[in-house]
């Protein structure tokens, strides 16, 4: 017979209405397996590679912000999991990850698939609970039903992130054929409830005199989910104040209104970075793209920099940290909009949109009359043409460099996804799948070759979704290499940097009946997209083969072109 | 300029002999990369995916019993190395595993490719060091080198396994193209002498005295590298006392006469099993497959057990552990052939070789005149057809159950290798590949779709080698679950278990340009396979379609024969 204390756990998980389950096959972890199927709130994917498994489960979680749970079998199972916990823990995104055990008296004892679990995902989870392996004492319940309470309310908690239970079994794992398996809808559940904290009103006086002695405040906005509350609220605050809003490629702050989205750009162009330099800076959301925006702010020192994050010791990006608010950002801006007197400086505030405006006018004049096939060239053309309202996951390492280059489009109501949290290639496609199933929305991932095979077990699935879009950018090799200084001129760079792959992704599409169409120049890439966008009866691969000599050529001339047309 | 003493641990690895070195690509990683290329003694590898990278360097390691090195960047790149750090560690496999870092000053600032990687292998390694950042002091230098030394020195101290090295590097990471790249002869390595432990004379007295006390002796082996000269020695010891030797399918034993090999299959049909109860067990080697024998020795233990490994704690896999000899199975065995007065009961010896002369006439008769086209024919019938002096490499979990049942044949000189330190499925394809780049042999691989398609990623580099025979048995799902009691009569079986799964291995052959044949009967499985082992221009894949329910059915129809057909 199963265990009562172990569909309780799957019970709790209901009534806590978490919603997304993805197990892996296993014998060990059987018990949990059945409790999830026969529970009626779950519907829980199979997905067989553990690594797949978990970025797909990350990416269903980004989208619904709420913990997905993973359940494998023990052993390396757990092991393949780590990639993406250690993404998700970085990028704040509250996952459940349940992985069975051998119980503890069969540690190194020369079973199978037996590993040393506890712990295993060392400092990459919140916290990692053990349980107990007897449950038939009261207090063992007790103590299972408290754990995975605590689990997800900590999983929730800011900053969000993955919490680990490791789950030991005895045998048996499967109940009998006529075996019921039943829940205690009285399961205790312990509720935790949304907490506001603010500042007390004699640190808000404090902060706005503080705010009012400066004339060229800069806000620089991170890694976030999209926020459009938050962004009407700070397009109030920086109209209202003359504050420039630089929104990185990966804040889903591009459309604010004189969002400031094209920093590398900018500062590339810019005759007198000086120019630029803010007296305060405010931060919020995790990390930035752009290189040019960390190098600038680290040699051009504001007198102040405020970073606000509700919990959690701040990572100190820009070395000149001094002041933090450990409350919302909605809850500092929207406190922020009343009780000043004074506005920056109106210069400041042009100066910026002046820059922002001049990139913006090289952009389309240049790839208006451009007609060679580069990488930049097309990221540029599939931005404009991705659908309003749709989601766009950006794979590392070049693509989301590339976008931040040409710019995230402002006006077509996107959310923007990108692993930035490790900012690995591991679990792109899982990611930008596991989003897709969660979201109504057209879910486009752009990646590059590299990225995409060494996740193409993301698509060894039965559940890839029909919104999905996948756009691979290939140049067969790591293109990146080529085009930083550094490797670009060493004999090692073709088989040590790049690593020429030689796969292009139609054999991939046609494995997992994905509709696959493939562009060479820009006017079949265009006319690719429109059909691309089509409803079709699945998910679509287009493949877009690129010449890795031609890219590191036209990167190198866009460079040239911002260099030599400055904005003073 | 690159550093110096960066360049004196590729110099030290060289003067200690390693000779492989698999890196992935990356930045932070490049002033080693560039070192073990422009370093003489070394022809690096370079594989994209750090997963199946590591399975390949463990696959070397495995036919070399040396360490291999494994270079990879910063961040989530190193958690993919996990799963395969974890099999070498249970497998007792010695590893080099260098892992380069963001210096200490730059973790959890929000910076790329950052994780938290000090001890990231957790209790899977032997050791972790953190190399230091800054190499400047000479007693950095001095760290570094002794460092490096104690590292290889510690992979192959008995239990060999894996160690970390995590290398924090600032930058530059690339030298100038003009600048090259020195390494220093005179850099000093630590030489570690191999030692020979041995029991004192008066304690090999009483084991002796012991050993005389006791009528039915049994040996079981469990996993261990081909050792011809054990072999030998244990051949005399067993022939002069008439002691049954137990030989697992993974304990590449199956080459001594009269060894015991189809364990599950007597203990399947013996009537009686108490007449094969041992009173004196005798083990060394790891893991051992058949879950029968574990069962059979747990339930009828001998007066004493001894086990012989020449470190650490045993594991008392059968529950009835009372001494522990820690020397080598060599020097045990050859110090037991002389000074030993009596033998063991001679009825005893031949009651297992008859039982498993009984076992390998059903074997023999069945598949004689088996038309059915099920999996235990289908490894029955490729076993027999292995080239002479081959290396096999079995995958989990079907796979090695499978050979188990049928038998490794005993007069084809073959080395058997399976994943059974973590028992995964996650590596069986690059650890083959990293074996069979190791060896001059014919290479085998015989494995399931699931752990094919799981480790795909295996075939994704430049370097597939000529000997490489991989042999795919396709039941599109995990066809274990539907023949081992438990899961196979639940409704969560098809989408839960065995989780169906579409692919094929055509398109994966014909992308990594691998010669690919296909055969759906014995007629045509015969006739691929004399042209499988013909000399070829490149690897070969060979699939095997089979249907899952004739398995499950013959599966059990060749139980149901081993039972009804006893031996007393």
């Amino acid at each position: 017979m199963l265990l009562p204390a172990i569909n309780n756990i799957v019970e709790v998980c209901a009534k806590q209405q978490l919603e997304d389950v993805i197990l892996s096959p296993g014998s060990r972890c059987a018990p949990l397996t059945i409790a999830f199927n026969r529970h009626e709130h779950f519907n829980p994917l199979s997905i067989p590679d553990e690594r797949a498994a978990a970025f797909t489960a990350l990416g269903m979680s980004l989208k619904s912000q709420k913990a997905s749970i993973l359940v494998c079998t023990s052993g390396s199972a757990a092991l393949n999991y780590a990639p993406a916990v250690a993404e998700g823990y970085f990028q704040q995104i509250p996952m459940i990850v349940m992985t069975a055990d051998r119980p503890p008296e069969w540690i190194d004892q020369l079973d199978g698939q037996t590993i040393r679990q506890t712990n295993v995902f060392g400092n990459h989870v919140k916290k990692s609970y053990d349980l107990p392996v007897d449950y038939t004492h009261p207090d063992a319940q007790w103590q299972i039903n408290r754990i995975i309470n605590d689990a997800i309310n900590l999983a929730h908690q800011a900053p969000a992130g993955p919490v680990h239970l490791n789950i030991p079994f005895r045998e048996p794992f499967y109940p009998t054929v006529s075996e019921t398996v039943t829940f205690d809808e009285n399961s205790r559940t312990i509720k935790q409830w949304a907490v506001k904290k603010d500042l007390a009103q004699d640190q808000w006086q404090l902060v706005k005199e503080q705010f009012e002695s400066f004339d060229r405040p800069l806000i620089v906005v991170g890694q976030a989910p999209l926020n459009d509350s938050l962004i009407r609220i700070i397009d109030e605050f920086s109209k209202k104040y003359h504050i420039p809003v630089v929104a990185d490629g990966i804040s889903n702050f591009q459309s604010l209104e004189n969002a400031i989205g094209l920093i590398d750009n900018i500062l590339m162009g810019a005759n007198n970075k000086a120019n630029l330099q803010p007296d305060l800076l405010i931060t919020f959301g995790k990390s930035v793209i752009s290189k040019p925006l960390k190098i600038f702010l680290r040699q051009h020192k504001a007198q102040k920099h405020w970073h606000i994050q509700e919990e959690g010791i701040p990572a100190d990006t820009f070395q000149q940290l001094t002041d933090t608010f450990n409350i919302s950002p909605t809850t500092f801006f929207s406190n922020m909009n009343s009780g000043i007197g004074t506005t920056a400086d109106i210069n400041w505030f042009e100066a910026w949109a002046t820059h922002e405006q001049h990139q913006r006018n090289i952009l389309s004049q240049h790839f208006a009359k451009e007609t060679a096939f580069h990488e930049l060239a097309i990221v540029h053309q599939i931005l404009q043409a991705l659908p309003a309202g749709s989601d766009l996951h950006l794979a590392n390492s070049m693509t989301v460099r590339n976008a931040n280059f040409v710019g995230i489009p402002t006006d077509s109501d996107l959310e923007v996804f990108c692993n930035r949290g490790t900012s690995g290639i591991d679990g792109s496609n899982s990611t930008a799948i596991g989003s897709a199933i969660k979201s109504g929305n057209i879910t486009t991932l752009i990646t590059g070759d590299l990225a995409f095979f060494y996740d193409r077990n993301g698509f060894w699935n039965n559940y890839l979704p029909k919104n999905l879009r996948v756009i691979v950018i290939n140049n067969h090799c790591g293109g990146i290499f080529g085009v930083i200084q550094g490797p670009s001129q060493l004999p090692e760079l073709e088989d040590y940097f790049e690593t020429h792959q030689p796969l292009d992704a139609q054999k991939l599409a046609s494995d997992h009946q994905m509709e696959y169409a493939c562009a060479q120049d820009a006017t079949t890439l265009k006319n690719s997209l429109e059909d691309f966008y089509q409803a079709g009866n699945g998910p679509k691969i287009l493949e877009i083969n690129v010449d890795k000599a031609l890219n590191k050529a036209a990167f190198s001339a866009f460079k040239t072109l911002i260099k030599t047309s400055p904005c003073n």
